[in-house]
């Protein structure tokens, strides 16, 4: 249960404080292009140490392939990405090992599996989404030679946020926002945060552009079904909307329901999707993060014999995982939009016959 | 892609104005007693035209089983159960046969097979959901036996609602309606809708109580990965939340993580779920519903051959999706359960042990 | 489990006497002609009766379509085809309620299960293969618009055979005998079966001609892979062969190896596939059949609680299930086929571009 | 599609002169003691250059492991095996960059994805196996916990066979034969063919002992299938035959039926599998492999631009592929039981409730 898609698959593995982590990437088509530099960029964005607005911990986050590319192209065969862990200093895990932290997976993994990698969180930890970063870096190369365009950004922090998106402004932003107006406001939340050794949540906007109508397999592999998964599986992931999303809910049919004219649809309440297929227009996904549970105050907790205990924590950690997890959304988003690209090219005789004869 | 679900997997068929809909279950365990009355019950529950807050259709919707079920047991293999269209009457669809409704997926069917079957919007109709509760019957009759319970009712309709969930009064309320206090004036806002030809959303909430520790696959088939899926593919949601969902993008660590005492987690922000893995508690969902697409009012919208042209709706519409919507909420959220209370089975080599020696 | 495929997939269900079998066919291309007569023919070619050297039993096998087609057309949504037993009479089965038929599945279905339909053999009669032919009927009209052709016969009949492959003449046939010359002592030896209350094994060839090249998806979902995997588990197969198939073991690869000329491959040792992918050639497999398990004599066995008996065999039966299996192995190479085809479009940007710009 | 398997699951990937090969193994049960040096003798079974039978070039096959073992248990998390490769020199393959090599999958592999590795036949190599024989002695671990059996042998070589297997006697075989009073005879006829620059086809035979009754799941992932899948997809491999395979097509039912005792089967035609499941009898698989298709011989073939020409083999190779192979069909037996394994635990209500109450 590591593998993820249909057609572009990927299957990730690793623990935080690991010898690597890492993934294969199944179902790329023969031909591409691999322009390693672009990976790497991906890795570099959603990599930790950056700003000041996320955690101090360093890592270089380089990645090599190892297999699947012969002369610069994919050959149609899996393609190994690998990231070594560079840090597997052997710190001292005392505090951890025998206690859950509160609002982290250590309770359910222990007793799922009966047994875990308490060091960093082992495989529930976020690292694990560098792999993801890793695939759906491949998935924005195939994405790129159709002209699709996934982007993402931060529009709150804290409930600090606005309506207002500028996709190419989240990109030069330390923090991603999606609003220079408010940015500083949201960045000043972040700080306050830190200093009260305390972590705030937020929410990331993720859009696809140029998408052709025709993507999701209804019923059980729509469109807004394979999102919503892929956003929710996110670490401290705990809404995902499309659209108008929740506010729909409180509207009418008569204000909700985009009109058509022969130049498109005339408003995108629906975010692009409709009946769980892309529908041409924008799509539109919002997801809304958790203050990340690392915090350094006191909690209460039990460790492994159930007994009542308190945790301090240390280290350094995120204040706001929404910030880097914006990154991997957009991943996660691009490698959905794959493999619903490939899916959809079995639809109907037309293309088979486009294929074949 | 019509195939839901990994281990308990239930795959449908049939269109709204087909001949039959139904269903094959797939991975029911053999020895289960089958009660073909709940069963009945449960998609009586679903079925259309039961108060004046519902459309005013009448179907019978009466379920029959062909397979995989012997002396009243389950046998292991297939379950196949279908549902006869009673009402194929050669009704005029010469309004809707060549233009697109606004808000429906006629148009990205269109697009995407490039054929559609257009009476009563065919495959994407919400009909389509009384085989997905025909299966969550299935899966619910095996939730009995472990105890495990799923409950729903609607929180909201157009804004109107509470937080106060009173699971029993909802299973009486002729809206599901979580709370006596507001479901009159969530009716009379029904009741508004459909006086001004429109509709409205709702909201639904679904609780699921005793649920083990440990269901859920990471990294991709994660337990509210797969919930998020579940829900948002249904007809008309836009968004899906776990605990406290989006309002947890505007906590702090402080207040948003669960402290856990020896008696168990001492707040549920979390809904239920760690790292993608139940917890133990209670596993609460919210889903958010759009207003029916179907309204009596004049819309602008095109035909197949792009040209602008006015839809006006014939027939007849729940105005608010969300109150029969539920019961599917539920139905999806008991197969889910069931599905990863099967995968759970091969966690840990101590289960293997239990069963093979 | 009951689902075969992975994009051209199809579902079925159903026992020997219960009150239908089917099978839902998803992922069948929009715009495909569905002919219902074809599939009707389909369907006469492996019922039951039709000649004496064939079991007595006679079946109508009128199989009928409940979805997915709309105006003669399949529209991309599941085709669900039905097929009711007519014969449910109440007949008795006391003699093999509680004990086990040597060489069939009673055993294995009563312990993995604890239960099992003793009816018939329940699932595990080759009834259920009927809706295998159903499937493979939809796949074969697939084939047909791409030129396609899949055909079998029977080479052996108890060790009576030839290596002179007429499949016309196979047509024709009514044990299916693809050498007119040897087809008479083929018929002698299964009247002779059935006269010493005996049955008798047979050996089925499967063609596929104009395969496109480029059919099959290393490493794990390789084209012969996939066609052993359907064939070998067919009701009675006991062994699989491409092309020279058990006789290369006994070759030296100067005479084993296909020599390649610009007019393609000057010999097909190889039946058609190299690497587990299509190399243009004819694909050739040979599928050997046991003698079917229900036989006329006094048979050593056990009841359910392990006590020795004896069975005495009732009823009708094939006393050579390879005549009536060869087409249902035909069926299973056409959806296997089918499912590549569908797969391969994915193997290359070339071909992403082709659909997408 | 390079992942095998269902709930014992393994994704690998890699070149034979690429940088590293290897396999990532998921659905491992935790709790696992992961006997490391148990695994390196695996591969050291299958590795190349230790006897004059085998191609000279040596390779040292060092797996190590990356993810997914804590402490030396696992943790149910994906374990990344991964082998690197030593000998990377920068060989001169102008003499096979531009041509197919006949009976080698270059020809497929080129047309289906456009672009190949050429190096030492790229993905389509038998090195890939390597990866499946890692993947292959994880399964083995877990069926150690369950006392079951798998082993393998050389029953032929270029015809030359009996049908006295001793499976004991075959692991010290330098050639694993399966009869030590042919042995020799068999040796000398691969040295023969080594001298004539030739190579020679064989047959391997695969048995597991104390299997409980009950796995296969039926009726697509039959136990029958899935072996068969499992070893018609290694590369050579052109039949497969479960327990009195292709023999059974010439026997009849009263000679083939397996009568049945208190004691158990009196006899073993079926091969240990009935309807698709185990019967608790020894589960015996035959596997035929054709010559290595790399030979010493001029072979006529063309280029890419389809151009004939002549194609002279330098570099050295296994005369008989099907030794090593031998090693690899009991890593994929063992793959396939495993996995069968964890998907019976679902079969009956009996098991759910044994696990969760």
């Amino acid at each position: 249960m590591n593998t993820f898609g249909q057609r572009f698959r990927f299957t990730t593995f690793g623990e935080s404080h690991g010898k690597a982590l890492g993934c294969i990437v199944d179902g790329v088509p023969a031909g591409l292009k691999i322009d390693e530099a672009f990976i790497q960029r991906e890795m570099d964005r959603r990599k930790p140490g950056k700003t000041k607005y996320e955690t101090g911990r360093k890592e270089s986050d380089t990645i090599e392939i190892l297999s699947g590319v012969f002369e610069g192209l994919s050959t149609g065969t899996p393609i190994e990405m690998i990231l070594f862990n560079e840090n597997q200093k052997s710190r001292d895990y005392s505090n951890i090992k025998d206690l859950f932290r509160p609002g982290h997976a250590d309770f359910t993994y222990f007793h799922k599996y009966g047994i875990r990698d308490y060091r960093g969180g082992g495989r529930s930890s976020a690292r694990e989404t560098s792999a993801r970063v890793a695939a759906g870096a491949i998935a924005k190369l195939i994405l790129q030679q159709l002209n699709i365009n996934v982007q993402s950004g931060i529009s709150e922090v804290g409930g600090i946020g606005s309506l207002d998106y500028d996709f190419e402004y989240a990109k030069k932003s330390e923090i991603f926002s999606l609003d220079s107006t408010i940015e500083q406001k949201q960045k000043e939340m972040i700080l306050k945060s830190l200093n009260e050794h305390d972590s705030i949540g937020g929410v990331a906007v993720i859009k696809a552009s140029n998408v052709p109508v025709g993507l999701g397999e209804p019923m059980y592999h729509k469109l807004d079904g394979q999102i919503a998964s892929a956003m929710m599986g996110l670490n401290a992931v705990k809404g995902v909307e499309i659209g108008d999303g929740c506010v729909s809910s409180r509207s009418k049919g008569s204000l909700n329901n985009d009109p058509i004219s022969p130049q498109g649809f005339e408003t995108n309440h629906s975010g692009g999707i409709l009946g769980g297929i892309s529908n041409g227009d924008e799509i539109v996904v919002k997801v809304y993060f958790k203050p990340t549970p690392s915090i350094f105050h006191e909690q209460k907790t039990v460790d492994v014999h159930n007994n009542a205990t308190v945790y301090n924590l240390k280290g350094r950690h995120d204040p706001c995982v929404a910030i880097r997890g914006s990154v991997v959304c957009e991943s996660m988003m691009s490698a959905v939009l794959v493999d619903m690209l490939l899916l959809n090219m079995n639809s109907k005789m037309e293309y088979i016959q486009k294929i074949y004869k």
